[in-house]
C-alpha cells in the first residue's frame, strides 16, 4: 500500500476507544506497552474473521467493525474478564476510504462503550480479513473456566438463542428481516456485565458462538460431566418462537452459532445468590437443565423423548 | 473446516513452545490467562503476513513458521522486551497435514528456543494468511522507544544490512542463492539479546523491517531530530559487499526491508558502556552515523556528497 493509503487508515483509527491510565504506550512504536494492575490476570483471545466465510463480502462495514470487536469481547465475558485493550490486524484488498471510515466507526464506538483502547496492530494488503486480539483483566484466580461443572449444577443461558441463526437463514432466502432480529446477527452484544457478575459464582462458563449444543459440549468435555437440558426451557425471542411454531425446527436454537450469549453452570447452593444478582443484570438468565454424571448431553423434548438435532454446530477451534 | 481437520491442526500445535510458570491457562478455553510479574510492563505486537504479499505462496512452510514468529519477536527485541507468550491466527485454504506439520515445526521450534509459549489463537478457512501477536515483558519504565534520540547521539545497527533484500532479488531473478544468504531472508533471527542488553543504555531503538532509511526515519520523526549517516560505515556481509562492488546499488542496504536488525541511538557518554557490553552480544554492532539537529536524514557517500536512494523503503504501518 502507498504511504498515503496507510495514513488514511491510521487517521481513521486515531485515538480509538477509551483512554486508559494503564496504557503506557499505544499505537506508533514497535509494540504497545500495557500495565496490568497487581492482583489481576490478563485474559487474551484472538479471533480471525474472513470475508466469505464469517461475513458476506458486501457486509455493512460499520456493523462489521462492531462485530469484529464484539465477538472477542464475548470471549472475555465468558472468562469473567473486563475488557482493557485490543489490537487489530486489518487485511484489505484496497484502501477504500469510505469503507475504512465506516469500519473504524463501528469498531471504535464499541471500543469506547466497552472501555477498551486500541493499542496497536497491522494493516496489510490482501483478501479482506480481520484479526482481533482482545485483552481483559480478571482478578487472579477468579476467571470463569470451562472445566468446573459438577453433577447437580444447574445449567443456564443468558438472553435468547437462535436469533442470529434465524436472521442469517432468512437473509439467505432473500426474505426481509425485521431490524431487531437482524441486529442480533450483525451487531451482537457481548454479555460483559453478566460475565463479571458471575465471577465466584458460576462453576463453568462459555460463550455461545458455535451453537448451544456444541458450546455446552465443550464445558461438559472439559469438566468430565454430562447434562440434561429441556427444549421447552430454551429462551427464545418472539421471532424464533414463531419460527419454531411454524417449522418445528428445534435445531435452530440448539445449533445455530453467532448468538454470543453466555452458557454457564451453577452449584445448587448458589442459586439464591444468582437470583439476588438478576435485577442488576441487563439480560435475562434462564435455567435450561442440569449437569449429570457420565459424559452424555441429553436433550429432552416436551414429551420427554430424547431429541437429536439434525445439524451439527458451527465447527471451528479457538482458544 | 471439519472437526477432524481442526483436531489435526490443534494436534500439530499441542504444547507448542516453552513451559512457563506465568501461564495460568493456555489453549482450550475462551481466552488464555497470563500473569504479568509485578514491576513488569507487557509489550504486545501484532503482525499479519499474507501469501503473495509477504511471502511466496509456495514458501517452505517450516521456514514460514519460523519467520511468522521471528518478525514479531523482532518487534519485542526493539522494545527491549523478553518474549513470553504468543497467539496465532492461522487462515488456511485447506487443512494440508504435511504443510501444517511443517509450519508448526518451524513455529514451535523458534518458540521453544525463544522461551515463548503459544497460548491461544484461531484457525479459519480462507486465503493463506498468518496473524501473530507476540507478548513480552520489560521492566516498567525501561522499554526502548522510538522517541528518545537527541542531537549528538551516535547511530548504530546490529548485524549486517541488505542480505534479505539481495536474496529476494536473486530468487526473483531465478539465480541460485547461497544457503547463508537465503537463510537471512527465510529464517531471520530476532536480536533479542541485543534488545534486552540495550535497556537503560540506548536513547531510541527500532527494528529494521522496512529498510534502514525508513526505520531510522521513524526514530527521527518521533524524536524530532535529524541524522547524518555514512554509506561507507554500513555493515554488509561479503555477499552484499560483492554486490555493491559490482553494481554500486547502495539503495539495497539502505532500503531493502526484512533485515530484522536493530537500529538504535546512544548518548555519547554511554559509548564506553556499550563497548563493555559488546563481547557478550551474539552479533556485531556498528556505528553508522550521528543524530543531528533539524529533521533531515542525510546520507553521505564516500566522497562526501549527499546520497539519495532511488527506491523508497517497504511501506506499511504497524504498531
Amino acid at each position: 500500500m502507498s504511504l498515503s493509503e496507510f495514513e488514511l487508515i491510521q487517521r481513521s483509527f486515531r485515538a480509538c476507544g477509551a483512554r486508559r491510565s494503564d496504557l503506557v504506550l499505544g499505537v506508533g512504536d514497535d509494540a504497545a506497552l500495557l500495565r496490568v494492575p497487581p492482583g489481576m490476570d490478563l485474559a487474551a483471545t484472538l479471533d480471525t474473521l474472513v470475508s466469505g466465510v464469517h461475513f458476506f463480502p458486501d457486509a455493512d462495514p460499520e456493523a462489521l467493525g462492531h462485530k469484529a470487536l464484539a465477538v472477542n469481547l464475548s470471549d472475555l465475558a465468558a472468562m469473567g474478564a473486563e475488557p482493557a485493550w485490543v489490537t487489530l490486524g486489518l487485511t484489505l484488498p484496497a484502501a477504500d476510504e469510505t469503507w475504512v471510515a465506516a469500519f473504524a466507526c463501528g469498531f471504535c464506538s464499541l471500543a469506547r462503550e466497552a472501555g477498551v483502547s486500541l493499542v496497536g496492530g497491522d494493516t496489510t494488503r490482501g483478501p479482506l480479513a480481520l484479526s482481533v486480539e482482545a485483552k481483559g483483566l480478571v482478578p487472579a484466580g477468579q476467571a470463569l473456566r470451562r472445566c468446573g461443572a459438577r453433577p447437580g449444577d444447574a445449567v443456564f443461558v443468558t438472553g435468547t438463542l437462535g436469533d442470529a441463526g434465524l436472521a442469517l437463514r432468512l437473509l439467505g432466502e432473500g426474505v426481509p428481516v425485521e431490524a431487531g432480529l437482524r441486529r442480533r446477527l450483525e451487531r451482537p452484544d457481548a454479555r460483559l456485565a453478566a460475565g463479571t457478575a458471575l465471577r465466584g459464582l458460576a462453576s463453568a462458563a462459555i460463550d455461545v458462538s458455535d451453537g448451544l449444543a456444541a458450546d455446552l459440549g465443550h464445558i461438559l468435555e472439559q469438566s468430565g460431566a454430562g447434562a440434561e437440558i429441556e427444549l421447552a426451557c430454551l429462551p427464545c425471542s418472539a421471532a424464533v418462537a414463531a419460527w419454531l411454531e411454524r417449522t418445528g425446527d428445534w435445531a435452530l436454537p440448539l445449533t445455530a452459532g453467532d448468538d454470543y450469549e453466555l452458557c454457564f453452570t451453577l452449584p445448587q447452593e448458589r442459586l439464591a445468590d444468582l437470583h439476588r444478582l438478576l435485577p442488576a443484570l441487563p439480560c435475562p438468565v434462564t435455567r435450561i437443565g442440569t449437569v449429570t454424571p457420565g459424559t452424555a448431553l441429553t436433550i429432552r423434548a416436551a414429551d420427554g423423548s430424547a431429541f437429536r438435532p439434525s445439524r451439527p454446530g458451527w465447527e471451528h477451534f479457538h482458544s
